[in-house]
């Protein structure tokens, strides 16, 4: 660990911009002091030992702003990346552990700092690895759910091989299919992955992972051994690291989901910013490409928000490669024109039960959707 | 699965209470149906097929009441249990996946059904057991934290020697003490009970489990194989389900740590209440003691919402044993007679930093902490 005295370089270190809502300067000055305290020593400032103070151990207040919002100060704190022991859990912790608990802070922004961007290596595959293993080079990729959960194993392998024969580039599971009795996890794998085959379309399925902590490699394996090429899996669920874990050790495309993270963007003032959580994040896991509910359908993510998270995931963070943004979340194919509008090419579509309730039927509806792209070839 | 028409018993379902802010009762029973449907199966009514119909598969509405507070009502659904497939990941995937991206909706109770409770087995030790650890029987418990982060091992130890000393009960990791390079995990674990077992105290060591997915089983094994017997670890930074492998799996006592978990509940309208995921939730994986930030230390959480936590771990839910409530967060010695007022002798107490900030050192602090406790003895 480099020495570092209170004049050297923030290059290295790990910076995090809060927006903090209190009544004036000195005040957002006391709480950037306490934030940094709090995640990093944790103790009382007349304990710190020297030698913590000297190796720049505590989290480092670099500056607080006033805003032109009244009483909405951003202050960055920058944190020494050996605290973060270069492990998920504990980057997790630095960023929100206790002060989850406070209120009245709100993380906007995320720069990891060269040495935890190196150590993390991001997407396997990213934006270009995954257009390569789809075979389209230019177009918005095109990607469905399948549903709904409690259906026979027959009958999501049979809504498979529709969603296959008009051509789609991906199907994945509805989150909500995990190992339930209706259609356990290595049959409705097995079978999705043979209806796909016979209908001889380069269409790719990607299984929810939820099981157990000690059923999570078992469910890889067997997502391997049917020749399948990604997951879909939520970090909230089964845990950030597992993702990370998964997505270097296994050659297999990983769809993040953005399952029970949406409590931290409740309150305007206490949380993170989706941009952090649903891009960078997920990211530094191994996120391929990472589904929001986009603006304008079930969910109330503003516009805005929903271009901070294709930004975070696509603008350059160290080597990391890029990730599609997947906007979702009740999108119709009336919207694929303005989507792509709004976030470009490399854009991974999904449009779930709006394909199916089609009158033109499930393969029509696909391939009218796969249609609408190729002005984009 | 048992079929279930719609008369049938609703005995066996998890029971999931939402309050609801909205503008009307009929605008409040399309919430209900909407959320019973995002949970779910989250696909078109008109696309659901009849078997899942009849297999009341779909969440369903129990009721939906007006509250005395002008927008405010409280629904209830239930969920069949087959829908959680008995695994973590999908409980917390059906109870917050989705919505947890809405808002305007906030879960304030949990009744996860017979079967649920008797799947999952909740606490190894519970109360009953950490006390015959302990060898303390009715009592309140005492425990305090090692720290700062960035200390040298030989320093940890030095303290954790002193508080033993003192006859604490417990003494946990700082839940920012990971596997760094300034106090790597192994020989950190590996000092501090050497130094704790020099004292000839009968103080626990309960080192932090914060490492990577990989890495957690070695970390487990290490603590074992040290002759220590609990640990501290927090579900949201490492998976909820870990937690419950390593409770099922190994004869450790679990410290329960809530890093992470606030954004939940900093929206007064949305998210979970603190006793439903620190509580109800926490128990699930086994905590068998519970650490929340107490009303008037560092956090806002209030005194009722502290009160439902701990009457969340002890109340009968299935056969699963009581956890003991540990509140802290800036806790004194000053407060100890105010806290067991408030929570009763069945409580942990966490006091740290305060500890190490008395004039008169460490052993001696530890020591009226302790004697302090002698009365309820």
């Amino acid at each position: 660990m480099p020495y570092e005295n209170s004049a050297g370089t923030t290059f290295d270190r790990m910076l995090v911009t809060y927006r903090v809502t209190t009544s004036d300067l000195q005040t957002a000055r006391i709480v950037a002091s306490d934030i940094a305290n709090e995640q990093t020593v944790e103790c009382p400032p007349a304990c710190i030992p020297e030698e913590i103070l000297e190796n720049a151990i505590v989290g480092r207040v670099e500056t607080v702003k006033q805003l032109d919002i009244p009483g909405k100060f951003h202050i960055e704190i920058s944190y020494h990346p050996h605290v973060t022991g270069f492990s998920v859990p504990q980057v997790l912790n630095v960023l929100f552990g206790n002060i989850s608990l406070k209120n009245n802070v709100r993380i906007i922004d995320l720069n990891l700092g060269e040495s935890l961007y190196s150590h993390f290596l991001g997407p396997r595959y990213g934006i270009s690895g995954l257009r390569e293993i789809c075979g389209a080079h230019t177009r918005p990729l095109a990607c469905t759910a399948l549903k709904p959960l409690g259906s026979s194993v027959e009958s999501l392998a049979h809504k498979a091989y529709q969603f296959a024969l008009g051509g789609i580039d991906i199907i994945k599971d509805d989150h909500g299919l995990a190992d339930q009795s209706f259609h356990p996890f290595a049959q409705r794998v097995k079978k999705c992955a043979e209806a796909i085959a016979l209908s001889k379309s380069k269409t790719l399925y990607m299984p929810m992972i939820s099981g157990r902590f000690d059923q999570i490699e078992e469910q890889i394996k067997c997502v391997i051994d049917n020749g399948l090429k990604g997951i879909l899996i939520a970090p909230m669920l089964v845990g950030f690291d597992t993702v990370r874990y998964i997505s270097q050790t296994y050659p297999l495309v990983i769809l993040g989901h953005p399952s029970w993270t949406g409590g931290n963007f409740a309150s305007p003032d206490h949380g993170l910013d989706p941009a952090v959580l649903l891009g960078t994040l997920f990211r530094l896991v191994g996120a391929d490409a990472s589904i929001f509910p986009n603006s304008g359908g079930r969910f109330p993510f503003t516009q805005q928000e929903c271009s901070d998270i294709a930004d975070a995931l696509r603008n350059p963070k160290g080597a990391w490669k890029p990730s599609f943004p997947s906007p979702a979340g009740g999108m119709q194919l009336s919207n694929v024109t303005g989507l792509v509008e709004q976030f470009g090419p490399d854009t991974l579509l999904l449009l779930g039960g709006s394909l199916m309730e089609q009158p033109q039927g499930i393969t029509a509806a696909t391939q009218e959707f796969m249609q609408a792209l190729t002005q984009y070839e």
